[in-house]
């Protein structure tokens, strides 16, 4: 990691250049909201095969009156930290092209997320460049920020397994994970699919919906496994919200286990955590977390209830599948390297009342 | 007309054989559960190209375990009533064909709408098949019921010409609108767009928006100006609802109107009308017609408020695009054309609650 | 049981009168329109205390234009079957009227769905009336059709215990659920929560969450419970849907299973039910049960999916809670006893598009 | 205009103390995250007679973690800028009190938004302290920039009329309006009708809406009378989002106008305006102003469409009613009267994609 962000005695005021690979997707497009307005970052280029030549707010209608245009993939230019929207198998082709690019590269897909070429021909098809799966950091500072800071390569994880790692990573912390069996059941919204998107996508036929797919076999399990040591029973439900990603996360102890623990673990894990709020309880209608609640914002809320009768620990987590599931974790991970604030371009606090966000 | 249905003392115990030509499509899948369900229907066939040869219920998950399979709309039997749910332009190039197969042909698309080909050249691409024009007969009862009977060839309302006939005819008949100024402002669901669909109606995109679209030339105004012998100021916004047309038509008579005036001019219109609702004040949540009252159903609710301060009516009408916009009022037409009963076939009553039908 | 419908020869033109205790909530519309639309009932009485007087189309608008009007809950009419769709507590509190006015008693509330004291204890507050308990019999006829046609007062289930339980009785009539563990996540529609509501339920406050409620202890574990005769770890969520209960039962059997075990199990238990459908797999959009599929009608949805790395299987289920959860099932039931068709007044076949329905 | 604000040279880094009456609302929680971000602004109080005592956070889920309580309304402390979010009525009668309690009082309800205490009685009923009307100015920085600098009170204006004011006012001040034929079609999201909520705001009831309200004789048509100076039929439909207002203006002018006067009237009007964007055709999926491209801003996306056929100016705003129609018109005018950068604390540009926001 060389970029000259670091070095800098002050780096609030410093600025870095930036561009974004992919950039009329649904990741791209909130990379651009989020480095358009980023006190550290100067945006300075954004690609797109399809939409080269035209401005971003014709594309992000939330972008609008920007002046920046999409260029060709082709036609990348060199900046300080390149962040990689595109879809998984690309970024892995095109590694030396990127990491030459940029001194920082920071890849919103699967493909640097897992550790090994031997996951990756189990959950994917492969790996095209396994000789940087060893360079790549994981993206989520809560469980990776110390190695953040050297990381030449940075890989944000799955939104899905973002959600469950962040609801379960303070039981494995206190050992409470040891010997428990794990079933996560977890509800996102229609921009986990991406833009476009067919028939079964349209909004006729996705309006409403409680659709299981992917119910085995999701390919997330294999970054919780990795990460957690356990294996863990997976599965999706499309329901109807644009955006959110909400883990439901039923968890089986060993033996058992006090709320007063619980707390201690939770309150440990997170209350030095700048993005992550815990949510247990209290009165209103908001007592556990929703994405609702965390909708365009970095923020993943956490919480839990015991269920005593069952000898089991139902944990809650919510998050913004595009912002912490995925560009605003970038932007996170590379404000951490970069040194600067962690918040930095993330202030947001999110909408109430908001609908289906 | 010659099918044998009519010459029948019984009516109500006879049975006609019955097909559909396009029945993956939205109001073709509704022509199958409408068809399916007729006391007096026998359905015989559904032609697919994308999905001859899988069960109608693959496609549309209503019909699950019904036993039909889609069949190559090269292999059309011959039927009694043939139903047509292709996309503009298929029935008039296949005119020949679908009227040698069946008796009576019933068209869901706007090939046969209008009375005549120079309308075509100016509101769609010309007519393949003008010789056909003055043979169709428009399905909408309230408007042409003495036509159907004699009809050999049908052919269904546009949904949003429809919403706005319903409302506007009671006002025509009592010369209302004789140098009235109409501003008609139509909000649909996403099911007026059809089975399938890109970018822009996908979930993501499409979600709670208020979109204009057409907002100007929309082709329903050749048949609304048809029919009503006025041309109306016509603009259409796509609302967060899979199902439903509203039409809310701003009119501005010539001179005074009294509310009693208007109740005479709707109750005498459609007060033996068996699918159309005055709706008009009232208490509780539901004072005026909304297409959730009507969701499913092949009601139209229609109801109106004076405003003497602006000299003006409002009038609000409210319909299932699907049903009463198309398929429902096809199979109404069916009904008076072979002399079952009008509501044969299409006695849904409706939800309550409903969300976004 | 002594209605007179059973004993004679020719049920299906038989008629009997029916009321409805508590017509303007959602399931008492529900039973309005169900029995408005049923070929043996002639419904003669709806009561409500607060719309008494008034028309019940002016409540459900679906209904608008039927004559019935709502009467006082205090002049209640002697009929041949009387449903009740009160709130919890009152049936069992005026079980001696009900009975009294009807032969045949069918409540939709909670009131006697459990089958001891004690349980009433346990789960809720206690019993006002448990020399009933007894002669109670639980409405699901695919769990209990043997004893409904002797039945005086029938006991509607609840829509998540509904979902759960035709997720899991085939397994359990296998004995596959023997040593099993069982976790169930629910999602459910606004309507769950009855007509009216507070804050906490408006459209800007409830529009896209996923709201986890009832997170432990729900009080249909009791009926899931009783029935399977294995305790199970429940969780709901409220979705952004109006009508349906979607239940994913997580199954962690003693030993292992093969598809073809659980494609026999569940091919027994429902081929000759007429309102469950088996859904599992294959191609399109809809490859397992979804709420969607079955909005507005009276089956349930069925299927499961295999996850060998787990050692798990993933049953799915979906209905409509307002019918086959509630309304529908009661109606259902009350054919059995009757000796109606079964599927009499229940024959909708559900629409496509359908969006929350 | 008293404040030392705009006394100060370096207006930048100023800081102003503010208080906000009624922030448990909609309308109140939004000026507390917009306060709370605000960087010349030091939030020091909110009040809530329900919730005093409680964490703001605790009332809007996106304010988690803040530290600020809700505070008694009688327990008010003496601030810079005052804002008041109450309902109708109140801040007229405590005005002598909250201008008392600070320099700049803020209103966002209806109280003073009117010219003249006649007016009050023709659209409400009446006013309490007509002696402030001619004291309050309207806060509209677009309509009414000049006069913010000096004001003392400043009035929010209705969101229906921000929306339509801003559409049409280019055609005002270019003399295209002078005897022109308005029509205004409003469609507004859940959020307008506030907090809480009865069972027709309920989500199973107001789910896919298309519902008209307030059909004629609506408020806001004072306002737009009064700026605009001509009367225009105005009729709202409640539409399925939770924040937006969208206003479709169908003008009729006198004569022919061309599409070259319409771009150079809205071009002159707004190229210098920070909070209005002109769209207006082009391709994608959004070519015209919706409320979803702005939701959680503070613009205004305004457009239009010439309809030659119909003589007929169609001309499209939307907003988000809880910002550019309430809080943020609040902050925005705040920041003209305290000599604030204009866009201080409204930088967010909005999310995309975005579902019922």
């Amino acid at each position: 990691m060389g970029t000259t962000a670091t070095a800098d005695a002050d780096t609030e005021t410093e600025t870095v250049t930036a561009g974004v690979v992919g950039g009329s997707g649904f990741a791209g497009g909130e990379l651009l909201r989020l480095l358009d307005g980023h006190p550290n970052v100067e945006l300075v280029q954004a690609t797109s095969r399809e939409y080269a030549g035209k401005s971003i707010g014709g594309v992000h209608p939330n972008l609008r009156g920007r002046e920046l245009r999409f260029s060709e993939p082709s036609e990348l230019e060199s900046v300080d930290v390149l962040f990689t929207a595109t879809p998984h198998g690309v970024t892995m082709e095109h590694v030396d092209e990127y990491s030459e690019a940029s001194d920082l590269l920071v890849d919103l897909s699967a493909d640097f997320r897992l550790a090994t070429e031997g996951q990756y021909d189990e959950w994917y098809d492969g790996h095209a460049a396994p000789e940087y799966l060893d360079v790549a950091e994981y993206a989520l500072p809560e469980l990776n920020r110390e190695n953040l800071g050297s990381a030449d390569i940075i890989a944000s994880g799955g939104c899905n397994a973002t959600a469950t790692l962040l609801g379960l990573k303070p039981l494995a912390d206190a050992d409470i994970l040891d010997g428990a069996h794990v079933v996560v059941d977890v509800k996102v919204g229609s921009s986990e699919g991406g833009a476009g998107g067919g028939a079964a996508s349209s909004h006729a036929e996705r309006s409403g919906v409680v659709r299981p797919y992917a119910p085995t076999g999701h390919r997330h399990e294999a970054e919780i496994e990795e990460w957690l040591g356990l294996s863990v029973s997976f599965t999706c439900h499309a329901v109807d919200m644009v955006r959110g990603a909400s883990a439901t996360c039923h968890v089986f102890p060993d033996g058992p286990v006090s709320k007063k623990e619980l707390w201690t673990a939770y309150r440990g894990a997170y209350e030095a955590e700048p993005f992550v709020r815990l949510v247990a309880g209290g009165s209103g209608s908001y007592r556990y977390p929703e994405p609702k609640a965390v909708a365009g914002t970095n923020y993943a809320d956490v919480g839990f209830e015991l269920d005593p009768g069952n000898e089991r620990i139902v944990v809650f987590s919510a998050i913004d599948n595009v912002m912490k599931g995925s560009a605003g974790q970038a932007v996170h991970a590379a404000n951490v390297a970069l040194g600067f604030e962690e918040t930095a371009g993330l202030e947001f606090a999110g909408l109430h009342p908001v609908g289906s966000p």
